[in-house]
């Protein structure tokens, strides 16, 4: 299973809207006879790789996968029955499925005279498949927020001045949380600051460079100039602006415009990520600036905060995170952190909300 | 040596204005025949007691020290003489005494026959040791600052609530580094925020609680009040104020007063620390406010930086290091992290100036 699990990560960034999934297949005599993961959407799942290249061998063997079988019929057949026709006596999945669509594999194996184990590593596996399985639960993409501050928590100098606070490596290591988001978010400020280019650059990639969905939250349609860098076509990319925004300019560039309701101030994030979960989107990068941050802060939609910290010191400049409707410290939000590595010579540090995040909104 | 650096490191707190040191003299077939570290200014020195529990046993034995046994009559006789009287065969220090009071132990043992070896172990005897051998090379106190924030680098809440943002091992861990420490520093701003008590409580310690120094700049002698907890006698207290200050009603209080050169703001950070020099203090833990880092940071007299950020999310409020005259990133003080550990639920990030601070001022 442990295997499964390495095998499903080889997916992440590739298979939205679908989930990342691992199959290690075992013949009767317990020798391995075939390995696959889901490589991406619309193509076959992992247990379908895995029982390819174990062909007769999988007869009455064991199928360890990280994700209970599906059950429907999609842009593929059912794996529940793949496993049964080929013959597989034991099924052990880490996690069970939560999508409504595709539930009831166990099911319908067990129904076949397949004997069905379930819970092997799930932790390991539902961690690897967290971005899916949130957004299955809650209805909208996952959110990871990602800042690069130094010590005193400082984004730039006071002339905004920031290049470079964090390190080469750094840097590198956010164009694979990139390249594993389907989306990367950035507000008009960033916008404004940076003209950022929002595109992955740098990681291998075997399968061509997943690029994500390029998005940029420019309410009031005044941050966004024609020959901005996201307006190239290294990747896709979605202005998202006010309902009364006069965006006619955007759509002469040729960009793809979404229009949302107001929020107090900024765009609804709800309605943003519903919007973008329609498009298919199961887990953005946050990318900043520190306002942006802030709304999604107060909307109760962050999942998991990747700080990379710098040794650095600046005693001035603007922080990472703007006004997040927090005025005393009783309403802060407290996290939990998961994982602090050092990156080159920076921190990177991994925390989640202590509390759940709201199930639903 | 090991033995001894970490007997040497029992001594920290407590031994200022000299240096923490540990000793283990084996005898001539390599046992060990005594142990000791220097345990409070004006008493035996490492190496005395260690030879005082060897006895006969030290004849033709090694002794091993974390420093260079000292070759001058302080309040105790010279080290190198008391090795020699004991017939101590062979000397292995770690690191060599820089203190030219002190310094030529080795000479003076070579010149008596007894073979000398320098530099086992010496990055962790100095380590252990840094903030004395960073007195005697710079001539003035090594500063530590210390800040605990949130993940966003906020020390405070926008209403300026701030308890608790770290954890109570965060602040216990505190409580430690105020008992190594010889004076602990705070500003004005913190002086009127907190009315902070800064004696130390909550460590375990056989000898008595090490209580260093409570300092407060203060520096219009505006913000410590009678009645301010500082001027309590869990500790001594020292209260720094410009030349020109009316420091009547301290006086009044009790309070010791220094009287320094003002800086373009607040005090001259080199005069303050050449004052507590002046009074022995060879290691000061400042605790803040920002504006008091920030004329630290200036000044180029922080050695070490000890940061407690705690995983929470604000959006709002202060910061932990103001105005450092840091205008532009390529002015940005930069750093090496030399430890990050969990305290509680919070990280603990040691780092140092990337490029030594000067040597001179």
């Amino acid at each position: 299973m442990r295997r499964a699990v390495a095998l499903a990560a080889r997916g992440l960034g590739s298979t939205s809207p679908n989930p990342v999934v691992g199959c290690v297949v075992l013949d009767a005599d317990g020798q391995l006879a075939g390995a696959g993961f889901h490589q991406r959407a619309g193509g076959p799942h992992a247990e379908v790789h895995a029982l390819r290249e174990a062909g007769e061998r999988a007869r009455g063997g064991t199928a360890y996968v990280t994700l209970e079988p599906c059950n429907h019929t999609g842009r593929t057949g059912p794996c529940a029955q793949a496993l049964v026709a080929a013959g597989i006596a034991r099924v052990v999945y880490a996690v069970a499925d939560p999508n409504p669509q595709a539930t009831g594999g166990a099911g319908t194996l067990r129904a076949a005279g397949v004997q069905v184990e379930q819970g092997l590593l799930a932790d390991e596996a539902q961690a690897g498949n967290a971005a899916w399985l949130t957004s299955v639960r809650l209805g909208r993409p996952y959110v990871r927020w990602k800042y690069a501050a130094t010590l005193d928590g400082r984004i730039a100098a006071a002339d905004s001045t920031s290049r470079w606070i964090t390190s080469a490596e750094a840097r590198a290591d956010v164009h694979r949380l990139r390249a594993e988001a389907d989306a990367v978010i950035v507000g008009s400020g960033t916008m404004r600051a940076d003209d950022p280019h929002l595109a992955v650059r740098g990681t291998e990639d075997t399968d061509g460079v997943n690029q994500p969905l390029r998005v940029v939250v420019d309410t009031n349609a005044a941050a966004v100039k024609p020959g901005a860098r996201v307006l190239d076509d290294a990747a896709p990319t979605l202005i998202a602006v006010a309902e009364d925004a006069d965006a006619a300019h955007l759509a002469e560039a040729g960009a793809d415009v979404v229009r949302l309701p107001r929020a107090a101030t900024g765009l609804d994030i709800h309605a943003l990520l519903a919007a973008l979960h329609t498009r298919g989107v199961r887990s953005v990068l946050l990318e900043g600036g520190p306002t942006l941050a802030g709304a999604f802060v107060a909307a109760g939609v962050v999942d998991t905060v990747t700080g990379y910290l710098a040794p650095v010191l600046l005693g001035a400049g603007p922080a990472a995170l703007a006004d997040a409707g927090i005025t005393t410290i009783t309403e802060a939000l407290r996290l939990d952190v998961t994982e602090t590595v050092r990156v080159g010579p920076d921190l990177r540090i991994t925390a989640v909300p202590a509390t759940p995040v709201s199930k639903e909104h």
